[in-house]
């Protein structure tokens, strides 16, 4: 394919293409934003993106940058007194899903009444939410793979109970996002693989989960495609301009295919996130063979449709799982947990931890506290059967 | 799949499910309609639809139903006169594509000061609208295949040139869609089929324009594997529910998905059915396969994935173009041009009409005015070489 500059518009609106960071501006009009807060992460900071940005804008905009890279609410609290006290009146969010999150909490958060924890993702508690007080938000993501661009929530981790919250408002979609390839270039190849299998579990669990949502089906289904034609490309040539721009497509695809749902993938990597500061895409990798393993009776028609269209050498449930091992070890992603975090003594409380999770719900197969245990136990040592 | 009532939201809302057509009440809420003027045909009339919406109201609306099957621009004209008149503030469309067509149409017209054929979809032209004064849409389906419910357009014939045109604004999606499979169960067999295939000449032209959009991709993609297994079912059985609610989504899919573009099929069967007044779903299904054999150079490797998705008994273009033809049969639609129009005289000026066609700068193919007439030439007669 040659690069097109294209624009999209479901769920929100999407402007693909090469260079297009330079209509940076052209969205802070439409979106009537006069003075607009850059919040990124410290990493991005080193590239020459932010300049990027204040170059394409009529006048320079301030930054927030101090974002961990599992994101604190004490993050947002911070950048929205940097907001506040400026009088920013939108975000441009950079960077990847810590960066984004914290962006689209800051836009957020500014002038609510409640604190950030009282809009977890439970039931309808986004309603506590003023949303005539919510200001617009312009995405720019750098990795690919997050998809928090196309996303409704945030995830924070709440330093007090060490554990990751998802923060939910219809709002927090970004109003425009800006998919410009170039801007991922500059992503290490660890980083590429990580995120690229971030994106890869936002669709394999779309795809997997019960939820009737074809249309949703339909996008992680060619999201995967995608993923098995570019991400090895992306991550043995970063400057791959098209491996980049299918990539930083999919990345979009995937958080929007996973309104139909998620799974243990997730479930599982939430805790170790949170406790163990691990990089979230990675860690779902590790999850990955196992979980499939795991659901294999109630998925297993769905995964020889999938293997068919990705065309992989056989159509069955093994070829699968076999494509996804050898890409694993092909990007250098370890097989074990182990390799990962050193103990496993907190195995039973990252269980119901796993099993209040909110992915846990649309997992195809219904698990309960002793399966997450064994799962935990199982990737910890790399039992893996086929 | 046991059918569930779940509500997506891209590119609107769009609440699917057996009897959701009972939410109609609460749609008119969300949008704060108070006084809807329901839009639809006469054949609707016949059935106990209307019934069905006015006793989930809290009080009957009225009903504009002077809609031809081919809408034409004085139907719009008529709408608006009665919407003025009785003060209405949003419209439930309802139907196939006519009845929905015709109240997009009204509820975007109502405080226009300009004449319908000003809002063409030509370049720029839908930023002539005054779109302040663009009333709320409800659409609800009962057919499948046209997808007008969720799609930006309409398309009217102007009695005057006999031509058909696609009137075009953002505001005339509608706000909130009903997908409830059990309003399609009336629709007779014929229907269902010429229904259906436009649903599935929309997946298909949208699935091979060469524009880069991968999410109308994959919901193309997906959309095709659904027809493929429920069309036939519905066709023979409209009791089948499952097949039904299958359909009722594809149509819905289809029509986002063409936001990547139709082609040729399109091209010709626009001016069949503006100068003929055939059925628009129909005449498609007979241009399909010489559209498709027309475009193979382009689109074959493309076509050899999808049929690879599909599960025919061979990955080939040629066994592509078989199921084509094989469907058709068993839904008893005519192989040639020539069972749908007597005459072959207005082929030149039809072929004009074709090329100038929106649909053809999508086609995957670029192709002039002769090529249209071979086209239609060949597929008056059926000369159809695999």
């Amino acid at each position: 394919m040659e690069i097109q500059n294209i624009n999209w518009n479901y769920p929100t609106a999407m402007w693909f293409g090469l260079n297009r960071i330079k209509d940076i501006q052209k969205a802070c009009d439409d979106l009537n934003i006069k003075n607009p807060l850059i919040v990124t992460d410290p990493g991005i900071l080193q590239t020459g993106i932010i300049n990027k940005i204040n170059n394409s804008l009529n006048q320079s905009a301030n930054i927030f940058s101090n974002v961990q890279s599992n994101p604190t609410g004490q993050n947002v609290d911070e950048g929205v007194k940097q907001f506040n006290q400026n009088g920013h009146d939108g975000v441009i969010a950079v960077g990847g899903g810590s960066g984004m999150d914290t962006g689209k909490g800051i836009a957020f958060m500014s002038k609510q009444q409640r604190p950030l924890w009282d809009f977890e993702d439970i039931g309808d508690w986004w309603t506590r939410a003023n949303s005539e007080v919510i200001f617009p938000i312009i995405a720019v993501p750098t990795t690919a793979g997050t998809g928090s661009e196309t996303g409704r929530a945030s995830v924070f981790t709440n330093e007090t109970t060490k554990e990751k919250k998802i923060i939910f408002h219809p709002k927090m979609l970004p109003s425009v996002v800006i998919l410009d390839p170039d801007l991922t270039i500059p992503l290490p190849p660890a980083l590429t693989a990580f995120t690229g299998m971030d994106a890869l579990a936002h669709c394999l669990e779309a795809y997997s989960s019960h939820i009737f949502h074809p249309l949703s089906q339909g996008i992680a289904l060619e999201g995967m495609k995608m993923i098995k034609d570019n991400l090895i490309s992306a991550f043995k040539n970063g400057q791959d301009l098209k491996a980049r721009a299918n990539m930083l497509a999919t990345s979009s695809m995937g958080s929007i295919a996973f309104q139909k749902g998620l799974g243990a993938i997730h479930s599982l990597s939430h805790p170790v996130g949170a406790i163990y500061n691990t990089h979230h895409g990675l860690t779902n990798a590790v999850f990955m063979p196992y979980v499939l393993i795991k659901n294999k009776e109630v998925i297993e028609d769905k995964i020889i449709n999938l293997s068919r269209y990705l065309n992989l050498k056989n159509e069955s449930f093994n070829t699968f799982i076999e494509w996804i091992l050898e890409m694993r070890r092909e990007l250098n992603i370890p097989h074990t947990l182990k390799e990962l975090i050193k103990e496993d003594n907190l195995f039973e409380k990252m269980s119901e931890m796993a099993l209040s999770d909110p992915s846990t719900s649309t997992n195809p197969l219904e698990l309960n506290k002793d399966d997450f245990l064994k799962l935990y136990k199982d990737s910890f040592n790399g039992s893996l059967e086929l």
